[in-house]
């Protein structure tokens, strides 16, 4: 690059200001999941130009093609043209900068060695695993390892991997993400790019949530009524789930199904009524809860098309484990069927649990027969069901713990809903096994680990990424890293440095927040938008639900959809006004304070001539007015001037919801005020 | 919403800021393409929650899902909860606000009629079209026109149309695309949101480039050694190609494929080297240009190996054109071949040129049994083949003017190439039937239309959308609209306003330039990098390929490829200077390029920062330091101050290429100085 020769003695002179930047915005680059030891040693191994890699791995190795991938996000992320295309068996390099050695290639099955080890030197890298997926967790944990070279020559584009010595292996053997494909469809593509993702961050199971009130998402030969009448053509085909289990495999993930029965199963009774309990005009549900619809328990005919229906997906998904759902049966219609009435007297079946426990039985046989272990959630445990299902636990860690105690191993789902758009600091601190558990040894091994539950709802295509990601990052290292891992703000930190990496996968967790925001500003300036958007966060757990108007059809393009749980600009602010009250003395810190504080007041006329030009953001007017009166009162504090507004009121004000959001910074700037 | 309320006073207070929101900054909405007849008459019809659509239509229509379509669009667009699900034949409306009128089904052929009339009135909205093709393209322009509502209620979300009679029509019936799958394989996905982006500017075929060089992209399950040894498999199944198909044409477009022999072939010739002129050890190549292995045209095995080939596509793709590509055939390897230069001679074939006619008029009779027509590049029009192929034009319009008097269709690509980064306004009068065309009607009835290349040398999934976007809608317009729209700064605005509209589909044109710039910044703050890349465009026309380091495994994620043509900084600044030129006493056009200028110079120091801690923007750094130097000139100049610096070679500097982009503001800086 000759201009780069021609810029050089120029450089040269700034290069008193570059060497200036500080540091400190770039800590040395540690991995999420944390490993589980790291030993570092002085100097770095340089990637540069000249780089390659070399593998000595089985032909039907998971690493060949995990090597291409680890190669091409090398060069698309340092910009290095490197030489070597693709990796082949016959490759002869002398010297080459990364080793990777594979003993075996694994089954893809619970509880297989997933470990690797990574030994970084001046002179090379080498990665060696057991299997295949302990070498992809590898490559994953040096594509985080990546920084710029320290011995920094402007002629020649290098980074560089710091000398250490890494051992890791998981805590858990089931890291999982579950996906309600059902309630809003969400097309392959983005099943894909969250598979990449959850490799990213070392979790190995995808649980597909895959029929629903409002959807029927799979293509069914034996049944093909089931996804032509129960999903509005948004359905995926057997080679699409083929594909997606292939590529999963080909990350190390594990993908299985669920097909939630008995309740929660609308889509299927559109097309066949006769499974239902109660006759009725089925149709799609459109809305959002726990609706009456029910699979008949007492009819012969039901168990012949689950078995034949189950027999056809068992083969589609190689995986030994099929999830029954089994979740929420409110029993509405079974109690107003006289004839389910009338065979539980005859059966001596006295209450609904029972009712559906008798339900599950009579799935067990079928499932001996294809030779799957079942899922279930909380439900599911009940007396007289056997050990050899699988308790998911969505209700409370206890129920867990009793299902170990009783002999089930069981899986954790409770705290770990990212859908309810709580801060990734709860559900990171949440552990399926903490150091105080009560637990036996032996109960406690039955514990298998955990799954982050993202369900629909309230997502589209366009923002379930913002909902998944981060925060997944943390879950995974709880469910990866061991028991002690436990620093709130460190977690954070690498939460942010992740959360930009996941972008090479095409995830769009950064990208559409603003998408969004220019669609609903019709092309003019967002940032008015963004500004109110960063100190929000949408509304939690279930208050959004309490809003029946929302459908499958709603717009979810509007503020609390491009806001996220950990608003950044909340946490920001939050974090600058704690070193205020640490260091009250310190101008700078008072100053920087004012700057935003000013920035926020001004930003409400900005808002509201945006609002005048896009209507849609009028019903967050208020929001961005108690917002510059939040900050008036925050700028008088800091300017030592009487409060010029009604504290208390404004405080209120602040603190309401507003258009399904809440501002996150209210707690913030009272700290600032003087005590009334 | 209760907040709105409260919000409502304080909001009427502030009214007067609000209506003091310069209107100039979102004029009437006016549709690209641009309508054939557009009569606005006086008020609007307001678009609120009581939204609801009729259609009379075909029960197979294309317009019952383009309008469920419409409907969604429209609800994320404006925020709206409408509560019509989805349309179907059975609803009884009383004074619907939009009512469809669609009186037959079109098949998907050249020529057929596309046209629409729309009528708006306060109290309703007609949409009638003698074809669904005619009535979705009628729905795009609805979207288009959609503005807030002019009476203007906060406790009332509206949106509003203007009154107007529309009737239109397209000018040419063949207006394209074509996209390059083969040198960078692009996902399902990259095709889907482009043919989006194709129906929302009335854009109605596809010319699917599937074979090249560097891939074969097609599953053939006659010859699956084709895509299996020739794509890394990267290739598109039948299924996949059939579900384009479909979702093309539920959007009114045309799917033909191009298959590019005998030259552009080698990817072919991996599997089946028997095809080759040569003997060679063939591999799928991974650099760019035009390489020397062709197809043997003297071996009967050829003609009966492509007769089974094109017969497995014919049945896969039904549109009744077929491409052959054609074009660059070197002959090396043909002259390389004594049993070529043997074949020659016996059938007294003198030139290449007679030689690749011979092959393509073996062709004919396998195109004649299959029932395609054949389209080939201008390399196929050569005396001997007849008249009933289509010339595809991409050397030049006199190419296509003389295959159009000779009797040929013909359809225009010179002039088209958008991947080759050229300002959208040169695409935009290229016509190609200008007004003083000297074709007779007859000639200019031949005259199908016009396609965009999109070739994929130097574009990704990731950035291959802002090579499209938003640039060919202006060749859509001068597709679709009447000879004397040639409006170039009315283009570019409309342009402007469409290009966020386009995001809806998941087009990355706008979002993945900052996605790369925070790969590339690894997190920081990428502005000073982008305000960089606003003001460069990348090496246009064949440039870029002078650096033959390039692969098709080289990072597209630098400066080039997250900079785009028409360079939206450069453009805005260039706007200002004419203002400045055209009001020299306007103290405020002074201030606002001091400013502009003033963030130039300062960027540098922030962006040599950023480059230490992002390497890969070091080669740029000599382009900062240029930008700087430009900016300290026209602040002199401005401040009429003395030149500080070398003029000459301050603007020679500026003026050089760097890391394959130039900067777009040293004219209009230049313009700023004093005369030396």
């Amino acid at each position: 690059m000759p201009r780069v020769l021609v810029a050089l003695p120029l450089l040269l002179l700034s290069a008193s200001t570059l060497f200036a930047t500080p540091r400190i915005l770039r800590p040395e680059p540690t991995p999420i999941p944390l490993p589980r030891t790291t030993v570092t040693q002085d100097g770095e191994f340089l990637i540069d130009a000249g780089f390659r890699v070399a593998v000595q791995a089985p032909s039907d190795s998971r690493i060949w093609a995990g090597t291409n991938r680890f190669l091409q996000r090398l060069r698309n992320r340092t910009g290095l043209f490197l030489p070597q295309g693709r990796v082949a068996s016959t490759d002869t390099l002398t010297a080459p900068g990364l080793q990777i050695q594979v003993e075996q290639t694994s089954a893809l099955t619970v509880g297989v060695d997933e470990s690797y080890a990574l030994t970084v030197t001046p002179t090379g890298i080498t990665l060696s695993a057991p299997t295949d997926l302990g070498a992809l967790h590898g490559l994953e944990t040096l594509l985080q390892l990546l920084k710029p070279a320290s011995h920094w020559n402007p002629e020649v584009l290098a980074f560089a991997i710091r000398a250490a010595t890494i051992n890791d292996a998981p805590r858990f053997p089931w890291r999982g993400l579950m996906i309600d494909s059902a309630r809003h469809f969400l097309p392959i593509e983005v099943i894909k790019r969250n598979l990449d993702g959850m490799a990213a961050v070392k979790l190995n199971v995808l649980h597909w949530h895959l029929t629903e009130d409002q959807g029927f998402r799979v293509e069914s030969k034996v049944f093909p009524r089931l996804h032509e009448m129960g999903s509005d053509g948004d359905f995926y085909t057997q080679e699409q789930i083929r594909d997606i289990i292939a590529y999963a495999d080909a990350r190390g993930i594990r993908v299985y199904p669920e097909f939630d029965i008995p309740g929660h199963a609308t889509a299927w009774l559109v097309g066949h009524p006769e499974l239902a309990s109660v006759p009725r005009d089925y149709a799609i549900e459109r809305k959002w809860g726990i609706f009456d619809p029910a699979m008949d328990p007492t009819k012969e005919t039901t168990y012949e098309f689950l078995e034949k229906f189950l027999t056809e997906m068992a083969g589609l998904f190689p995986d030994p484990y099929l999830h029954i759902g089994g979740d929420e049966v409110n029993g509405k219609d079974w109690n107003a069927a006289p004839h389910i009435k009338a065979y539980m007297e005859e059966n001596g079946i006295t209450d609904l649990h029972a009712l559906q426990t008798r339900f599950n039985q009579r799935l067990l046989p079928i499932f001996a027969k294809l030779n799957k272990r079942m899922i279930g959630w909380d439900e599911t445990f009940q007396p007289g069901m056997p050990t050899n299902i699988v308790i998911h636990s969505w209700r409370g860690r206890e129920a867990m713990e009793d299902a170990a105690r009783q002999g089930y191993q069981s899986i954790l789902s409770n705290g770990y809903y990212i859908d309810l758009m709580q801060p990734a600091s709860f559900h990171y601190l949440n552990d399926p096994l903490p150091a105080d558990t009560t637990l036996t040894a032996e109960e406690a091994a039955r514990v298998l680990g955990g799954e982050a539950t993202m369900w629909s709802e309230h997502v589209t295509p366009e923002t379930v990424d913002s909902r998944i990601w981060p925060r997944l990052a943390a879950i995974a290292e709880r469910l990866w890293s061991p028991v002690d891992v436990r620093d709130v703000e460190s977690m954070y930190e690498r939460l942010d440095t992740i959360a930009v990496q996941l972008e090479e996968h095409g995830l769009t967790h950064i990208k559409n927040r603003r998408m969004l925001a220019r669609r609903l500003t019709r092309g003019l300036d967002p940032e008015p938008l963004m500004l109110l958007a960063d100190l929000v966060e949408p509304l939690k757990i279930y208050q959004r639900n309490a809003d029946d108007s929302y459908t499958q059809f709603s717009p979810y393009t509007l503020l609390p959809d491009l806001a996220i749980a950990d608003a950044p600009g909340a946490r920001a602010f939050k974090r600058l006004v704690q070193l205020y009250h640490n260091n009250p003395a310190n101008d700078s810190l008072q100053k920087a304070l004012i700057d935003v504080l000013t920035q926020w007041r001004d930003n409400h006329a900005k808002f509201g001539a945006l609002a005048f030009e896009a209507p849609a953001l009028m019903e967050a007017y208020g929001l961005s007015y108690a917002l510059k009166d939040l900050a008036i009162l925050g700028l008088a504090a800091l300017n030592h001037e009487p409060s010029p507004l009604p504290q208390d009121k404004v405080l209120a004000l602040a603190r309401e919801p507003v258009a399904k959001v809440e501002l996150q910074v209210v707690d913030a700037v009272e700290s600032l005020l003087p005590r009334q």
